[in-house]
């Protein structure tokens, strides 16, 4: 095998580079104490590319190195070289890809008062958070405020789920509930149980749509801030929805009232 | 402990029963070879009891057992009791629970021609499968067809993902898609490219929502069946929603439409 011009080969299992990696792909929240996210597999470091990321660490296995696009490397800081074996063994995926990013977790942004925003109290599910962001990047909603308690949104579950929504939103984590008063737009409330129905409501845009844990929904404090309480009309009769579900259907509409308010 | 009247204790890792709920919880497609359906944990066992469903045995641990509802296990035709490690191995949650059911699979349902439907069209995910159930069931749809190559929806992953949607809906698995000939209701596809957009369309009530493979979505074979094409304006500039929302999108504005009808 050809060594690359720039790259560094890794060979051994305990090169610190790896052991990092395999706490990044493998613990949810190890992003949060090495200051460094791990993108695995092609669909997402292309994402990251689309919005002028620069990876740190451009990450290749042996084998896939000679065929990579001459873009991925020279996009990275570094680039390094893996045996396959070993790049095996840091995916947590059952079927693990032969490259992948390392990026510099962004600074914490500020919240920005007038932007169009989902806040996440105390979701649990990494799909269920990843499905969201896409949603709210899809909708054009522009910041995701995760309020304590939340799932890990760097985490990688969530970032396969988020698709690349990640790099178009600015994710806000670890907030608590009383910084929510530096928002101008107003609250709206997710409820299975009060409310406007969606289906007749006017609903305000801009806003920031508050969605509440799986079990326990938004909790009382926090669904008592919100100006506007809006329930999903259920004619088939089940409990409740899946919260990605029920946020998909809500952003949609508020996307919808802003184009009408934009055409009109 | 003191072995209940009626309830048969296992406490054999070769017991035959054992055997078949490991297959069962573990391998997705198990179901069909063994025509029968385990269900983990006291939420789906009771959605499957509010839907008057007997089942063909109750499954507890012999920790639990002493304090489980006395109707759990006289709903059942039989009751076993399981030593604790054992029913814990049975399971492939984090958190195993302490009880479960034994149900036999319905037979499957004939097709309604008639009924608002969901045809699945090679869908993959079993999270997506699940979260697409409850919609269903949430907005009054009748029927769910998957199509050759559609996810196992019995596994116990969709299962749970369902939240007991699997009981208040016709599903009916396996089908070739020249069978959808059969449906009077008219098809729907849901597109990432063409159409008209959803927010903007009349849609027929009852319908049948086409929704497909989470890469590829619907095969244009069966898009061109379709009678409307139906996309979803995403002012953000993504690429596409995980289809699970997009189904909740789509199956709400359709129950809305439906509800409008009524209503008028």
């Amino acid at each position: 095998m050809t060594s690359p011009i720039g790259a560094s080969h890794i060979s051994s299992r305990d090169n610190p580079l790896l052991k990092d990696l395999r706490k990044l792909a493998q613990d949810p929240g190890a992003y949060r104490r090495l200051g460094r996210v791990w993108l695995e597999g092609d669909h997402l470091c292309r994402a990251a590319l689309a919005r002028g990321i620069r990876p740190a660490i451009a990450v290749f296995s042996e084998s896939f190195w000679p065929s990579a696009p001459a873009e991925w490397a020279n996009s990275a800081i570094k680039t390094v070289v893996v045996d396959d074996d070993l790049l095996r063994a840091v995916s947590g995926l059952e079927s693990p890809a032969p490259m992948g990013f390392v990026l510099e977790l962004p600074p914490r942004p500020a919240l920005l008062p007038d932007a169009p925003s989902v806040v996440l109290d105390r979701l649990q599910d990494a799909g269920n958070a990843g499905s969201i962001l896409r949603s709210a990047a899809a909708f054009g909603f522009k910041q995701v405020i995760a309020l304590k308690g939340t799932v890990a949104l760097w985490a990688p579950k969530v970032l396969r789920a988020g698709m690349g929504a990640h790099f178009g939103l600015r994710l806000i984590e670890g907030v608590e509930a009383d910084a929510l008063d530096e928002l101008k737009v107003p609250l709206v409330a997710t409820s299975s149980h009060r409310g406007d129905w969606l289906h007749q409501a006017r609903l305000p845009h801009p806003c920031a749509w508050l969605l509440g844990h799986e079990g326990q929904g938004v909790s009382p404090a926090l669904e008592a801030r919100a100006g506007q309480h809006i329930r999903i009309a259920q004619p088939g009769g089940e409990e409740s929805l899946n919260v990605a579900a029920a946020a998909a259907i809500c952003l949609h509409a508020s996307g919808a009232a802003g184009l009408a308010q934009t055409s009109s």
